[in-house]
């Protein structure tokens, strides 16, 4: 028996991700900064808003005019004129005054509150009665009151939601500096593998991995850059591999499995300039035969060739060092509560990824395993979720509390 | 005192959304149909794999061969040849003999299993002993095992993930039909309202729900259309309107979240062609003074102007139509449970939708309510999600188990 890996553990794996280098920065405008990370802190320049708005229809006053108002004992206010929408008004209220004003309109000087018009009725022209007391800043937005001048608005390392882009809209922020897509390049390997396009001969098999990975780069604000399927053949990889390394940020070389195949992965890594070969195999199942090498400062994974073991190790492990050179800092990644249907068995030493279904009972999520060997695809087709099994355990038991890590 | 709203409650709200018909479909290429929705449902015209293929490296093998070999007594068999890659075997295989295979070959007639590499050692070119019983299946995946011939492969409303690229790409399957995605319109209003190129003067506003919504749509899936501010003026309204009938699927009006506008806006959309105006008002908040009209089979909304009521509106009421009209049936949307840190208020007769922070304090998740105004974005900056508190509930106590809908 022969030992065919040096295995190394996750978290070890996941640390040489720091030994990356970060992409570099582009400006884009700001439609286009959605789902990209912001690569500088960005300071507000202006109190936000500017001036007082009111959020309600009504009359602007001085809260202390309205205090006791009520609908057995009204106040009576004189209405001094009405705020235009986008102006500034040219009077100020006083004690006793009030002002029309309508949602978003200025609060004029003097004014510290809006009555809401349902709690209002107009006696004459000049003249309403209120049957409610408001408290100075009710019903009003305070200048400074969302953010004030100087303050971080956002910050590097953090993805635009659209709540973020309109924020950046509303200080009058055209372009952000952001950090650019990883562009990730895919190689198929492969004697039996032949393109989508060719009707397969005997022994042959279309390449999935290709499509399956470009759609897992792309979810992952990636550019799939694809390479097309290589022969098993040492200089047709090595050179595929040099014009990957021209073209990409990092490179997926994916589908052999075969020991063979594994070990000329490995000669053409190691031989590639400045090359070192960080990490050949890792303690997950499936996914233990990949390959990690550190080439002129990009990262090259020989991916395990059942399309599930990639597909996995591209989410658990490929996908943390893809987020790190993209310079994203603050992940918003919660992993789902459920409960395990059936018993699962597991190796101590190596952390296992079971493919999930998730189905509700009685209001409770439950995780039920997706049995199948990895190199079916329609394991993951069914799959909801991967349900992570810890190193040191033997298994789950029915009815155990798992934390799903859904797919989408 | 005035009633503003007949408001409509959430479910017969959503209810509407079967009114407005499914959009066309187009046939896109393999690589463009990831996050899009299948128009059809896919049946496979072939067995998957159509041949049974190792999945390990190692000896091809009739399984019953080896019953009985363990390292102590292990079995000899005759090797006959080696399996080529993506090529069919000249040779079968009988009782006593083996052909060297790599994970991806196919295996040789008479064959029904692949005893592992490491489970072996060779003797001499044709003589390899055994030292454990592999079953029949084993190492192996079966002809047809991942899916049969005439199999339904994915249903028509089904969203494509990476898995299911892969798995057209496995048949062969260069485009598939799917729905369009909806263009959606968007019109800002309110005569507050400026573009975000220019420096607001006293009492304006930059617009801000145009770049929020527009990064909505995109998020849904949709094809964001801008068609920029319009002030509160009728004709000019109209006319905006006529031009996104003609242009988008869905429209969205925003900005104008005083009676005034509101009016207005309502007459707008009741008086185009074909109209019907179905809700004016939801009891929900933030988003009450919502408005939704049927013009022409295409739903026409009047969003509250507050940048925070539009985006719940959206995401818990307009996006559902979105999912309709886009054929998806299948959703994979999961409430992240949590626990409240703070007891929150909310009125009878309507469903609150409470800003959150999530934290995670000693291995559980909470959910700490982002205090403020709808009309500060702020609030959603700082949200990482939303809770819902049902109709009938006048608030949560601290410590409630709640679900929160998360805000990537």
């Amino acid at each position: 028996m022969k030992t065919f890996f040096k295995v190394t553990c996750m978290d070890q794996v996941l640390e040489y991700a720091y030994d990356f280098p970060l992409l570099g920065t582009e400006e884009v405008p700001l439609p286009d900064t959605l789902g990209r990370v912001l690569a500088s802190d960005i300071v507000s320049e202006a109190d936000l808003p500017d001036f007082t708005r009111a959020i309600m229809d009504g009359y602007a006053v001085r809260a202390a005019s309205t205090f006791g108002a009520s609908e057995g004992n009204p106040t009576y206010l004189t209405v001094k004129g009405s705020v235009a929408m986008g102006e500034s008004p040219a009077f100020s209220i006083g004690p006793g005054e009030a002002a029309r004003i309508s949602t978003g309109g200025m609060v004029p000087d003097g004014a510290d509150s809006v009555v809401m018009i349902e709690h209002t009725e107009a006696i004459d022209d000049t003249t309403i009665e209120i049957y409610r007391s408001v408290a100075p800043g009710q019903n009003v937005v305070e200048e400074g009151e969302d953010f004030r001048k100087s303050d971080v608005l956002l910050s590097a390392g953090q993805k635009i939601r659209p709540q973020e882009t309109g924020l950046l809209a509303a200080f009058g922020i055209k372009t952000a500096v952001v950090y650019k897509k990883p562009v990730i390049g895919i190689i198929s390997t492969g004697d039996e593998v032949i393109p989508i396009e060719k009707p397969p001969g005997p022994g042959q098999i279309r390449d999935i991995n290709t499509y399956t990975l470009s759609g897992m780069i792309e979810e992952a604000g990636g550019i799939p850059l694809i390479f097309g399927i290589v022969q098993d053949n040492y200089d047709m990889l090595f050179e595929k591999c040099s014009q990957a390394l021209a073209q990409s940020d990092m490179v997926l070389i994916s589908g052999g499995s075969s020991v063979g195949t594994r070990d000329f992965t490995t000669e053409v890594l190691s031989n590639m300039p400045d090359s070192k070969i960080l990490v050949h195999g890792i303690s997950i199942s499936p996914g233990k035969p990949t390959i990690l090498a550190k080439v002129q400062n990009k990262a090259f994974w020989g991916l395990p060739g059942h399309v599930v073991s990639a597909m996995i190790v591209f989410s658990m492990v490929v996908r943390p060092f893809a987020d790190h050179v993209s310079g994203l800092k603050y992940k918003r990644e919660y992993r789902l509560p459920a409960l395990l249907s059936r018993n699962v068995s597991s190796a101590q030493g190596r952390v296992d990824y079971v493919r999930v279904r998730l189905t509700e009972k009685n209001g409770e999520l439950w995780a039920e395993p997706v049995l199948g060997k990895s190199g079916l695809i329609n394991t993951m087709i069914k799959a909801d979720g991967l349900i992570e099994i810890g190193i040191n355990a033997e298994g789950l038991d029915k009815d155990s509390a798992v934390s799903v890590i859904t797919l989408n």
